[in-house]
């Protein structure tokens, strides 16, 4: 079994791919494979929605922080936290009047916590497909910009009110197969912790991230010149960015849409 | 690499441990195979805390739905969504002035949009823990109940604003390893869906979790004598249950504290 624990440590994010199409028999064992993930009480509160349609993936590209690979890529998979399957399934089989003709239970609108719970549900199966892409020789890229333009997707996509973008991933044969160098991780003792929430200050914080910097400044892509930090690049690239503002906007709205109605 | 996949299709929820002991070893390599999991930006938006005093195990079985079952686990996972560490990084090293001095960006406390991303990352590396596991003969359970009771859970683990329990899993040798069946899966037409969202009825419904119904059905458990259905089961044994009420009350206790302090 340790081919597994290879491919995990080999796997990277492949963002271009090759011309070469993925057959509807690989895409029927990956979907099959993904299926197998865990799930809350084996409700499966995710579905799965396969853009295919080019001018459909050219709006999402758009709509995902104008990312033209998410356009070219072979298969786009949007993972959506589902639960209005259930709600249906709740009114439509009766199960809700039974339920209050019985004197056992009132009709509970999904919360948050669905939320909570049908999201991990959706990513654990994301993730379940990463794996499983990988050992079909398939390369995958997570879209974290899917929570972006929540109400353009919802259309795009003809979301319905419990339903809301859980995770995407954009997956074909990678166009490269040379090696490439991987992504630096922290050292395990910095995401690990015993017993309680450890917070890290500066100095462990600086540790946790050194091969993070050595790397970043290879690449030169520093703020501030030579004067800037790791933390100075993510302060200004990532976490006050314009589309960082837009995934907090978005989600605001995705998650009202869900509680409120 | 069909290692990998017929180890996602035997994969099953274990929810009993044998008492072999997990070894340093293993559990390091465990880790070190968690890590490679994709993170948006590569930036670790996650912490994982190993409850390993029995004391605080215990307590933790109780907040999380009552369940003996994590006391007795060798190894209990806390995943978490951790934007705390970003924000100490970005304070003390000064970036958050340095961009205020520049002129280039003022402070953005982290909102939903983070929790969603942090979330993210925290689920997909919980998921490669599980597969990963799985590789090396231990057999794994996610609790969903770590949602619940925020505040004890919150005060018990020393979170801090900007962390919350994304995942949670329990990991050890399985004490049967005699084969059990495993759990029916939807069809993968019912919940792979192309350009948009379909929304399913209940005829639909009733053929998506048709195989849940049979298996249900073995073994008696159903509601209403014979005259229950799956539906029936679901509404009452976790939609309108005592436990899914916590997890939206609790949930939206952290989803508030993250964003409003």
């Amino acid at each position: 079994m340790h081919d597994t624990l290879r491919l995990i440590h080999s796997r990277r994010s492949i963002r271009t791919f090759s011309d070469r199409p993925v057959s509807d028999d690989t895409l029927l064992t990956l979907k099959e494979a993904t299926l197998r993930a865990p799930t809350a009480g084996n409700m499966a509160l995710y579905s799965i929605i396969e853009v295919k349609d080019q001018s459909k993936k050219e709006r999402l590209a758009l709509l995902c922080d104008d990312q033209p690979m998410i356009a070219k890529a072979p298969v786009v998979w949007v993972f959506l936290a589902d639960m209005q399957k259930w709600v249906n399934y709740f009114e439509e089989s009766g199960a809700v009047k039974r339920a209050q003709a019985a004197g056992l239970a009132a009709f509970r609108s999904p919360g948050l916590g669905d939320i909570h719970l049908c999201l991990q549900d959706a990513i654990i199966a994301a993730q379940n497909a990463v794996i499983a892409a990988e050992a079909l020789g398939l390369g995958s890229c997570y879209i974290g910009d899917v929570i972006e333009n929540f109400e353009d997707l919802s259309d795009l996509l003809c979301l319905k009110r419990f339903t809301i973008p859980a995770a995407m991933l954009i997956l074909g044969y990678p166009k490269q197969t040379a090696s490439v160098k991987q992504s630096p991780r922290c050292p395990v003792d910095s995401i690990f912790m015993t017993d309680g929430y450890e917070e890290l200050h500066l100095d462990a914080l600086e540790q946790a991230y050194h091969e993070h910097e050595s790397s970043r400044r290879k690449v030169g892509s520093l703020p501030y010149g030579n004067e800037g930090t790791l933390a100075d690049y993510y302060y200004l690239r990532k976490h006050s960015s314009a589309f960082m503002e837009e995934m907090n906007r978005s989600t605001a709205v995705m998650f009202e849409r869900w509680v409120n109605g």
